[in-house]
């Protein structure tokens, strides 16, 4: 990063602002969890009802806006793996500047990731939600095995470490 | 990008209602122009008066939480720049999926990078200001010549059409 190229100049609407008008605190609600696992239908259940329910301020980000958009140039090597997950959390970082509830459905194998985001964010602000489903029923939910693509041999191999 | 491992999964809060619930209408308000122009001033400015006067939901996109976040991992090359604008642009397209206001403050100088942006959403959300200041005040403004970096060499050299 060149930052002696970058002059800081404050914002006159602060972060809290920004917030204030949508009547809840911002907050990042992060699904992991194997492909199969439900993720994506659980976000999608989860942020229909906060609109219903409390009129709330979301946003939904998954596989399907970043990859196809944001992240389009990046494949699932481990190392394009890593900077898919870095580049999510710093959008999730821009969505909570602007007040946001932004709920996320990435399969996130890694400890370490989930903390990179994590760390982006004000403590308490990153909910981690791990959608605990037998891997059986994952493979029997995911004709592609998506499951095991995200790995690159096999999870435990790969480190995955999934929240128990 | 390896798409076919990309199973889209729709969205049951749509684009529309997100926005709704704002009370206005998404769109980008693109400011450009040279290095001490008065882009980040100006738009600091619109964002604090569309929120005094309209409780507008709005964010804010410049250099300061771009650079030094989502794209620090880019320098001042011709392919970074594109590559700065062309992120900027994605997550522009996810505030306004959210249905937010976004301000952006950012030089880009090259027709072909705002166009990028610009094809990225629907006709006649993005809007393009360009804060047309004469070069030497903005040289006036910009002791460390932020101006000249921003091109490979000078801005006509370099392929810089501002909108006149």
């Amino acid at each position: 990063m060149k930052n002696k190229y970058i002059i800081p100049h404050n914002h006159t609407v602060s972060i809290q602002e920004r917030g204030q008008i949508k009547g809840h605190q911002p907050v990042i609600l992060w699904f992991t969890g194997l492909s199969g696992s439900g993720k994506s239908t659980i976000a999608n259940i989860v942020e229909a009802s906060l609109l219903e329910n409390f009129s709330s301020h979301t946003t939904l980000l998954d596989g399907d806006n970043i990859r196809t958009g944001l992240n389009n140039d990046l494949g699932f090597s481990l190392t394009d793996r890593k900077e898919n997950i870095r580049r999510i959390g710093e959008v999730c970082k821009l969505f909570h500047n602007a007040g946001l509830i932004v709920i996320t459905a990435f399969i996130s194998p890694l400890h370490e990731d989930r903390d990179t985001v994590r760390n982006l964010l004000p403590q308490g602000h990153f909910i981690e939600i791990f959608v605990d489903c037998p891997l059986e029923v994952c493979e029997s939910r995911d004709p592609k095995n998506l499951s095991k693509k995200c790995f690159t041999s096999e999870p435990e191999k790969d480190g995955a470490v999934f929240p128990h």
